[in-house]
């Protein structure tokens, strides 16, 4: 008999009507011998109408109030999904935080889980009942709400799979599973069957939507094996686990494209130590996150340097670096949103040798201009122009052997 | 520095504008000297959109899952109020009940008021923190949510009152106060200043819809003194108290009309030991609740009894009685719904004789007959025609002094 934690999102819980199929789901596969923790977001849209209510009172909430608020989302969301699965006759029990002492850090909005107690819930499967949790939501140490930022029942999950230790988590989500990379992009793309945590972290790192980057940082650390599939249909989607031998003969995962990335580029710096900290700690300061870095010989005693940010974060980082730049005499600094990164990922890089070379091989007979490179053991991303990064994605998904036979 | 206690009901947060407005007038309150908490309920309409959703998926839905969806409805409110306050410059902290240790038994939809925890409160109060406690609900000792059934939050205010040991209750509404009788019967209606407990107890538990019958039980218990008060003028509204030695002076305090009644005669009941027992048990198992009861005197061994019940439940209740009486050999039963029970009530009674034959007296001025009598020590009621019991207000309203003088 397998212990089974499944998620379901807030598009899977969007209407009764859905409820009910989720129900007659969670029935269905303790039918089949299997206990059953069932984590759900709010139903969709109920979240956004919260935060639209307290909109109207100010632009800035207190996040403590802001997190007592949106709970309320999966709290319903919960009591619904108990009382559908006993209308279709089955029997559940529903759960918020406190409830089973999930326990996070007082970050408000984007809390940490610390810990979880498992006695409710195993005492309610062993008397024959569907645990129902709310998804995102923690409590602090003084039994303050907290939540796990958007996204946050994916870690919800993963996180009571493994207080649980239970034998895999499952994502239900609106696709059928993880994709080499985005088929709106690349027709040729391919559902991937297993994947590893290094891997998956990666390509969620890279702009893949379809799990929070924390949820799998979580099963890595705790070796949940999670399964991603589909809310609309009983097929297989696809394995993230621990790196198995197997896995190596694929030298490339999957491709990943970030659209949303900007170049900042510093013209004439002076190549003195500690010029990189003088720049980067205020973006630093500022919440920015710096992305690939690139800085050239230096010649003269002068260097230039290049380097990406998101570009929702473009305007704020150029006038920090305006004014850092500003009081060290250097005024070259020039950017462009016109950028995207492309990246390719794969376990099997460790051990195959000339990946990168490959991959720009590939980009070149594409006649794409490769701007910045950045490479990590099981990745390597090129900054290229926006114009390419569609063709590039291509270019590589096929010299890699991603592309589906179809 | 008065610690006050102040409930907020459904209408008077049912929308963001007058969410805002309770905002200012807690932070006014507070700014005179006075340490704050305020009870607020589910926004207008709220309750009954979360309970619609539940009868999308059942008749019958689980009373601990109805508990889980509906406490969500005060949730968003509490959430709502302090976020208000803190945009209107003031500062505020929400509690849902498990925070604050709010415990009851575990009897979902009517749980009871076990114990509060107020340590995190006068915490709160302590720096300057208006409190905002979200009513209607609490935990049972495994932690479940529970709910203290419709209009439960006046409960929750009075036992906040109680257990923070505060100066007075204020309970906001959209009327300015207790009233000597319903305004729209009878125009000559006032506001009562002052009204005992037991005179409110009796009140409420007439018809009186003002306040909920437990929270009066529940102030009278811990001498809690109510303030009941418009929401929406600052003038002073009717206080319940403890019975004054003034209080005597007045005769009736008020007069209560419950139109929702019915009555059931059986005719020839055979006259033994026992025989009431073998017809109110079975109408007691069944939740039904029996008010006036009438017993003729037995004449040739059989006498008739005349009995009156909720009108909702006269439909079960004479089924019931005729399934006991056939078992008897009885069939001569009869049912009326166009009945209505008029009620006055006063502590001044105790120490004044007459009152009941006054009342009689008045009625039969006004041409109305009498069809059941039914006495306790501060209440006289009297079930007459439904087509009578206007007439019968407004005479024994007059005859008792309560007119007002305009």
């Amino acid at each position: 008999m397998a212990l089974i934690v499944q998620k379901f999102g807030g598009t899977s819980v969007g209407s009764i009507e859905r409820i009910q199929k989720i129900a007659a789901r969670c029935i269905d596969s303790q039918s089949k011998g299997n206990s059953l923790v069932v984590v759900v977001s709010a139903m969709a849209g109920e979240t956004n109408r919260l935060i639209g209510l307290a909109s109207e009172l100010t632009d800035t909430p207190s996040p403590r109030e802001m997190d007592v608020l949106v709970t309320t989302g999966e709290q319903v969301s919960i009591a619904l999904l108990a009382i559908a699965i006993e209308a279709a006759g089955g029997r559940a029990r529903s759960f918020i935080a406190n409830q089973i002492g999930l326990r996070t850090d007082n970050l408000h909005g984007k809390a940490r889980i610390q810990a979880i107690e498992s006695d409710k819930m195993h005492e309610a499967i062993k008397e024959g009942e569907i645990v129902i949790v709310a998804g995102f939501q923690g409590v602090d140490e003084d039994g303050n709400i907290t939540t796990l930022g958007r996204g946050g029942s994916d870690t919800s999950a993963v996180a009571l799979a493994a207080a649980l230790n239970a034998d895999v988590c499952e994502i239900y989500t609106d696709v059928n599973g993880i994709y080499t990379t985005d088929p709106g992009m690349c027709p040729a793309a391919r559902k991937i069957e297993r994947i590893a945590f290094e891997e998956m972290l990666e390509l969620a790192s890279l702009g893949a939507k379809v799990l929070q980057v924390r949820s799998v940082e979580f099963a890595m650390k705790y070796n949940v094996p999670i399964h991603v599939r589909s809310s609309f249909s009983p097929e297989s989607g696809s394995w993230v686990c621990a790196e198995e031998e197997s896995m190596e003969e694929v030298v490339v995962r999957g491709v990943a494209c970030d659209r949303n990335a900007a170049k900042i580029t510093i013209q004439s710096v002076e190549d003195t130590p500690g010029i990189a900290a003088q720049i980067f700690e205020p973006l630093s300061e500022a919440g920015i996150n710096v992305d690939v870095i690139l800085q050239n010989v230096s010649f003269n005693d002068t260097t230039d340097l290049t380097f990406t940010v998101s570009s929702t974060d473009l305007a704020l980082a150029e006038n920090i670096t305006r004014d850092v730049m500003a009081a060290l005499g250097t005024t070259g600094i020039t950017s462009d949103s016109a950028v995207a990164k492309v990246s390719v990922v794969g376990a099997g890089m460790r051990s195959h040798s000339g990946v990168a070379a490959t991959a720009f091989r590939a980009l070149a007979k594409a006649g794409i201009n490769i701007q910045m490179i950045s490479t990590s053991e099981i990745k390597i991303s090129c900054v290229v122009h926006e114009d390419d990064a569609e063709n590039a994605v291509r270019a590589l998904h096929t010299e890699f052997g991603l592309d589906s036979e179809e």
